[in-house]
């Protein structure tokens, strides 16, 4: 079947694109405009350089508050033998950034001079004396700023190119400039196509797609100097969808096409590309965002306009703008391309990626000791949050089939190693109560990278040196006590601090309403109850056996017992669409998705601390947040929350 | 006298001030307002936390073009032995996005299942078939993307103090927020005063000075996220730079009073402040900079304003708002506070520092071989051409005294490290053609860093591996031959390519219209001459001796032989402003300060590469560059050059 496109490699389907717009004339700076020098030209690109008109400054001026005096005749003068040189003649008050007079060729500061009056007594007319007594011997021009000292008539101030900061402002202005040419910002039309859109805002029904690719696209576009310009959604009709892109061409420089670029029944986009234009490239080897499509539109028989199909996906979308448009902006701006800073870091996890593709893979980063972390993200094309959450972009190039856990790799930096280094690894249970602390520790000048493990995941990489500290309620099934045996099984050499967070009800989460008449764990055997569980390893599935072992249910007994959810949400999530009619979860999860819920037991759930961390400015302001009562009242305002053992240190070995 | 200042450490002029606000109730996010979240929401800082309104996806939906089975139908499934399963009870067609109809678990993409019509042969009706093949079975859940899989309802999004980012307005979209809540922009009034000041684009009288520390101030206000107001120029006159004041009082967070900062008699900042509210600090021991004035206006009887005399010189101007003002708007706009990248480099020059200041000290940077090496730059504080070079920025504390060349510094980066390691240092004699070679490298991704430290300055730091290339015009007076016989002594143990850039006239360089008719080096020694002369060591005095002696004039005679500049515009400057009537060097520099030039001799400019760079990959585009007709054309445009040897290799060992 025909249904699979093309892929071609990225260097190819880059040099194919550039080649026609190289024919075309447009693989240059697109136009220049000349405008007025003030702060609003902070970013934009010099199209020209910037030759000096004067000089800076433009005479020899006093660099201080002082007298000019010339050198010659001050030669002997010394702590016990001074010598005094009448104003007028000899001396001359000048005030900083005043012109030297011809005569004189040096400048004695006022605070290095006595101010005599006309009978020779000091006076506080410092500005006005009749003379001035001097102790020391000055050099010719000193404190003297000569003319051109900053900058001299017809030198280079800038060259072409240069994205404009604050000061480059001021060196141009300084260089006798008030006007500037820029280059001319790229004008780029954004258009959503898909009939299941609906705009940023609307509230959703069931196969309702919010449109929010065009906001980041534009974003996107505006931070790399572009002026983006989106467009009203439309409706999967070929038609339409050409008659938009042909209103699109008369007015911009570049069309962004968003979706429909795969190969589907209503992808129509490489057609109306094929109808309107040149087709020039319907599939590239890269991951995620493969469909990708890179043509150009005849706007008039002598011109034409490129046009970019974008993948529906919000991250391949995003990627495609990184990998195409910004270059591109780039070279129609006349600056230099962005380029990510990169460092070594260590793989926490094994990543596969298919050979044939350039593989670009999102990390989390983190800095644990002297080791920098990276770990994969999810590698969902439709999940915005992994681009949000991403310090740092991995980039596995063709012919790579993957790396394995603790290997070096290179990683691109989306954040400041500054940021990396406040940065608080926090592996292990998720808990809602960790979005709170990782608020409160934004406002502290930390931030709190979590990632969902499960309880025994979160010490175990504890083990590996991975994490400043895990989140964990594992629940001993001998003793009754939390945490504590496990972390001797776990980690029996490092020293650890056990803080308790939260004590949390876990209940059973029931669709609304409770149509099932749930009520107890015995419920679950039910013929026509069908449960979710949570992973092995997870503390809530630990909780469960505990109490159907001490209630004597056999877990056989329990239909859905073996289909397992990573998180109380998801577990949440499969009850809220009908899948399942009850699982065991946290009432904070119950109430995201407005479903019921039954308290049947309290947890506590700790965080574990390596004393090296615990002890570490870095986590300083952590226990500070902890023990703080902003930070307990508003973990209260979650349901099924006890706040008594807030704070408290369970352990310390 | 009581003309000082009393320096306070900067840590209690920080503390002092910070104080204040607090106890004004200004030391927190000034405000905060609810915006449309559009493009226009980039930059902005979150004034509260961001929670999921709705879940991402808000069903489970199909992840790809395909049909919606039952995994357990699947089982079985095998290339040799397919299971074909009916549209309808058994099967249906999705698009990617659609919801995922409850009967089902799992979807087969599009390309892995053979579709039949109702004869049960295959149908090119890919998506409207009678019934479908596949031969595999698919577990539970493939290619489904569930409920929250993305962004689950109440979840946090991004916490208070985001600074936004396009892929962050992506993510608060997609969790149901079509407004969000942003920190207030800071309303920042730019007083300039002095009597001497000039608006951009005047021409200049002597003794008028251009003002533009105002727009560099309100760019670098700006970068920052505030929202800066620029005040036309104010005369040095009390009552109305009060009423200024005043007036910027009403309507602005922060008043920066620029200038007038010092004690002299026309500095007016501390007694304005002192009169119209509080002056808690004058002078920071902080260089450059150091008479900062921090104080706050009373603006109703309840409220007051902070206002920072800001000082005159435009580096101390830009430092003040770098080390004052960005934590101020970071703690107003609730964001962290800006930090640069560090790095370690080696210093290249001696820097002394005074023991009891912070001293700020602007460093050139550039990557020769493994080494990244700091220069310190013209310390001159109003020398805002060494902002715009500045690379990177070196702090010494108080209490240290200066650091010795050879030793390791720590230092804040301004540039990308990408933009280091493109960076080609280049020492010595100093041309402008150097200027036109820099435009034609910025255009091909590279950066030239040229610092003049004479010709034999040049070779001594190409023995020290402290550049990639060395510009010199040695001529030996032995041969008559440029610089070849100079690397022999200055580096006997390194390859080096000499290629020649130009050739040049030298010649005297006199007053508009010669008045005292000077035409040879003969009348150099006329009594009512004074000449000026070029540093020991420059390229340009070498020539001038092997002349004089070989017209047998002894230097004695020529009045200002011993005075020294240190380049060609210096000289130039020199007579330009009366102090002397002639001098040795280029016709450029004669042009630049609209002079008379009498071509004498012409000389060989070469460039000195030693081997190891000359094949680097970082020099290539430099090569390229000098071999173009663009470039010879280009230095044509300057008078007294000659390209005809531009490119060719002198000597290659």
């Amino acid at each position: 079947m025909s249904v699979y496109l093309h892929d071609i490699p990225l260097p190819e389907a880059r040099s194919r694109f550039a080649e026609a717009l190289q024919k075309a004339g447009l693989w240059r700076v697109l136009g220049e405009e000349t405008i007025v020098l003030d702060e609003n030209a902070l970013g934009r690109v010099l199209a020209g350089s910037v030759w000096a008109k004067v000089s800076s400054p433009n005479y020899h001026a006093s660099a201080m508050d002082g007298f000019a005096v010339r050198a010659a005749d001050t030669s002997g003068a010394q702590p016990a033998a001074p010598l005094t040189l009448p104003i007028g003649p000899s001396a001359c008050y000048l005030d900083t950034g005043e012109p030297l007079p011809l005569e004189f060729d040096s400048v004695i500061p006022v605070e290095n001079v006595e101010a005599l009056d006309e009978n020779s007594n000091l006076t506080q007319a410092i500005r006005k004396p009749t003379a001035i007594r001097i102790r020391a011997a000055v050099a010719p021009w000193s404190h003297v700023r000569p003319l051109g000292e900053d900058i001299v008539a017809t030198q280079l101030v800038l060259p072409a190119g240069q994205v404009l900061r604050p000061v480059d402002l001021g060196a141009i202005a300084a260089s006798g400039n008030h006007e500037i040419k820029v280059a001319r910002r790229p004008k780029v039309a954004i258009l959503p196509t898909g009939t299941e859109l609906v705009p940023i805002g609307s509230s959703l029904k069931t196969g309702d797609i919010l449109e929010y690719n065009s906001l980041v696209l534009a974003g996107q576009v505006k931070a790399m100097g572009g002026e983006p310009t989106r467009f009203p959604i439309i409706k999967d009709d070929f038609d339409l969808i050409c008659a938009c892109v042909q209103e699109a061409a008369q007015t911009h420089d570049l069309i962004l096409l968003n979706a429909g670029s795969s190969a589907g029944a209503e992808d129509f986009s490489a057609k109306v590309v094929a109808k309107l234009g040149n087709l020039l490239v319907h599939g590239v080897a890269v991951r995620p965002g493969h469909p990708v499509i890179l043509g150009t539109i005849v706007h008039s028989p002598s011109s034409i306009v490129p046009i970019i199909g974008v993948p529906g996906y919000p991250v391949s979308a995003a990627l495609t703008i990184e990998i195409f448009v910004e270059p591109l902006l780039a070279k129609w701006l006349g600056r230099a391309s962005v380029e990510l800073p990169t460092e070594s870091a260590i793989l926490t996890r094994k990543v596969v990626s298919p050979p044939g593709d350039d593989d670009y893979i999102r990390v989390s980063l983190g800095r644990v000791g002297a080791k920098l972390l990276a770990t994969p993200l999810s590698r969902g094309a439709g999940v915005i949050t992994s681009l949000v959450q991403a310090d740092g972009l991995m980039i596995l190039p063709r012919g790579i089939q993957g790396v394995e856990a603790g290997n070096p790799v290179q990683v691109h930096l989306y954040r400041s190693r500054a940021e990396l280094d406040r940065t608080i690894l926090c592996l292990g249970s998720h808990d809602l109560t960790l979005d709170i602390l990782a608020q409160f520790l934004a406002k502290r000048n930390r931030r709190l990278a979590s990632a969902n493990v499960g309880s025994q995941g979160g010490l175990i990489a504890l083990g590996r040196g991975e994490a400043h500290l895990a989140g964990s309620h594992l629940l001993d099934p001998a003793t009754g006590d939390y945490n504590l045996p496990y972390l001797k099984q776990y980690l029996p050499d490092v020293r650890v601090r056990v803080v308790a967070l939260v004590g949390r009800d876990q209940g059973l989460i029931v669709k609304r309403g409770n149509p099932a008449g749930i009520k107890t764990l015995e419920d679950l055997t039910r013929p026509e109850v069908r449960f979710v569980n949570r992973q092995r390893g997870a503390g809530t599935r630990v909780l469960l056996d505990y109490h159907l072992s001490l209630e004597g249910i056999v877990p056989e007994r329990i239909i859905g017992y073996n289909r397992e959810e990573f998180t109380h949400l998801g577990v949440a999530a499969s009850i809220a669409s009908g899948r399942a009619d009850c699982g065991l979860g946290i009432a904070a999860a119950a109430q995201a998705l407005e479903l019921d819920f039954i308290p049947l037991f309290q947890e506590r759930y700790d965080l574990i601390i390596p004393s090296e961390h615990a002890l570490s400015n870095l986590l300083e302001p952590l226990f500070e947040v902890i023990k703080s009562q902003e930070f307990r009242m508003e973990v209260l305002k979650l349901p099924g929350y006890d706040v008594s053992v807030t704070g408290t240190v369970i352990s310390e070995v």
